[in-house]
């Protein structure tokens, strides 16, 4: 079975999709990278999708299930690389992509992440007390 | 065709192999490559190949064509995550890497291109005058 590698720079993850999705694969992607994330304590998980000709209904759902996932281990995620034509289709197929944020290469979605991380700190001050409790 | 693709992160290119790499693949790539550092005046190609079980010949001989290429344009070539089991079947075929550096992971390789780009800049100052002249 083909393994996505998952690598790691400075305070973020970085996933280069590059073979076709199978459920095995997808699942495992999202395993390995939950298990990285909660490891090094990366912040923020990038996904390139340069390689990918087609973004269909599978592959938008497992992008949704990654942002969610690494959401809940307080990792933000960013898709980039999208090509214009899989922008058009995704839109023509009425997927919308929820809950993922974009930016146009590696370089603006680490710009991204990084902001958005200051944001939340200038925010985080009276969060700090909020307490979540998750039922499985 | 596949077509790996080249990520810039910062002054470094990066390029994760995860498909078995055809002629036709192995060629486009190079020239992918060759192309975006002059366009982007980059001074460091990481290769990954964390998802290769097994780097043959001909895996090798790309790895250290591309180096050579780089070279030639005045970036250095890192190889990073290779798998003690292939480290291990391309010690037994042989196979030595010629002129390749490597690394752990991504970060380290990043490290050693940033320190080998001090060091020249260090001894650079009296090279300059120095000209080569290639013949095709």
């Amino acid at each position: 079975m083909e393994r996505v590698p998952i690598l790691k720079i400075g305070d973020i993850l970085l996933v280069s999709i590059q073979v076709d999705m199978s459920d095995q694969t997808a699942i495992q992607l999202q395993e390995d990278l939950a298990e990285r994330i909660v490891a090094t304590g990366c912040h923020g998980v990038i996904i390139d999708i340069t390689a990918l000709d087609i973004v269909d209904s599978f592959v938008g759902r497992m992008l949704s299930t990654i942002a969610s996932i690494s959401k809940v281990l307080d990792a933000e995620t960013v898709v980039v690389g999208m090509r214009p034509a899989v922008a058009i289709t995704l839109v023509e197929l009425g997927l919308s992509l929820n809950g993922i944020r974009t930016a146009l290469n590696v370089e603006r979605g680490m710009e991204l992440i990084a902001a958005s991380r200051a944001d939340e700190w200038d925010e985080g001050a009276d969060d700090e007390d909020t307490e979540t409790t998750a039922t499985a």
